[in-house]
């Protein structure tokens, strides 16, 4: 679902997918020490392909009865500088409240420390004076001040489909680095601005297909 | 961020990503015919690519003076059964109206004709009373039911995370082939079914990464 080509570090992407949901997965889990057929099991990837995927963190002590869970999380959120409470965290804002920009206010959906929620936009002031939110709520007038006081660097897109490609070039041209898109908009933008496209119907019909990076 | 291995038809996954933004895009021109490189402008992908994408459409009439944007639309369609009114529609279900799961019932957010929703379902019987929606609503004591009656074929999770795995092993077992899985936690399910994990932290991750296929 991405339309542009980014590359970071030196693992490859198919790794980096898999790695982003393990540390996810081993938010879940109780115990202290995971093997690599549980992990085969819980995500129904190979067990070669997990321990490959490991191995791309280089981890001082090896899996013989397991590997520690903490410290694999850890390894996987340095490695590929994820959440580690009060460092790498990314700011990210919400443009577009309407329901579903305003239901990504809820910081409970956040699961994780790695994106901070700096600030919501509409371009409704009434919109934005009736919602409740723990968030800062700004006119769309502030968007350039905003972001660049406070340096935003992710921006949430949940505006109308006829407004998108108009406010992504605004959130480009104010030093947004990437944009996840909720709307059924299809983004032109300069190269260095990554996209992730995540619109109900597009995801829908990439799981329809089935079509992976596994 | 899929967790399951599923092949469809003879295209490339990464091609197939690209059509169906592609099929997207389409939507939003106003032109007849587009070319090529105006493609490559519009999507910043590579007009090589662009043209071996769509050559896997086995289109009769070739791309000499540009595409004819409906014809392409069609053959995307149709090659990857899409959206083709009346035909190829999937039925999907809302299970969780909360904030999320009640935004996602604004049938707006379906750009395409690909997928039907058909039912929400929660378990508070108050919320759905509440709800204002033209999707019927129901318990999710109903789910089993409503699912089998209606051949619902895909299930958007917005349930709690900690509800997520329940869930989603009993939407299995109802005969759901695929779930677009809104939460924070990673599933495990038997792999013929698909699953797509789309919480905003792990698209916003992926973001970061910039993880692509292209």
């Amino acid at each position: 679902m991405f339309q542009n080509i980014q590359k970071m570090n030196d693992i490859p992407s198919p790794s980096k997918k898999r790695l982003i949901q393990l540390s996810q997965l081993l938010n879940q889990l109780t115990s202290k020490k995971i093997t690599s057929p549980e992990l085969q099991k819980l995500t129904g990837w190979g067990e070669a392909t997990i321990r490959r995927d490991i191995s791309h963190l280089k981890l001082h002590n090896g899996a013989s009865n397991g590997y520690d869970v903490a410290l694999l999380k850890q390894a996987i959120e340095q490695k590929l500088e994820l959440a580690v409470k009060g460092q790498n965290e990314y700011k990210c804002c919400i443009v577009g409240l309407g329901n579903l920009g305003g239901a990504f206010l809820e910081t409970s959906l956040f699961g994780s420390e790695s994106f901070k929620l700096a600030a919501g936009f509409d371009t409704n002031q009434n919109k934005i004076d009736m919602l409740r939110s723990k968030i800062p709520l700004y006119p769309t007038t502030d968007l350039e001040k905003v972001i660049r006081q406070q340096q935003i660097e992710y921006a949430i897109l949940t505006v109308s489909d006829e407004k998108a490609q108009i406010m992504a070039e605004r959130l480009s041209k104010y030093g947004i680095k990437g944009i996840l898109n909720y709307t059924n908009t299809v983004l032109t933008l300069p190269p260095e601005i990554k996209v992730l496209n995540a619109s109900p119907t597009l995801l829908l019909q990439n799981l329809y297909q089935g079509v992976s990076l596994l």
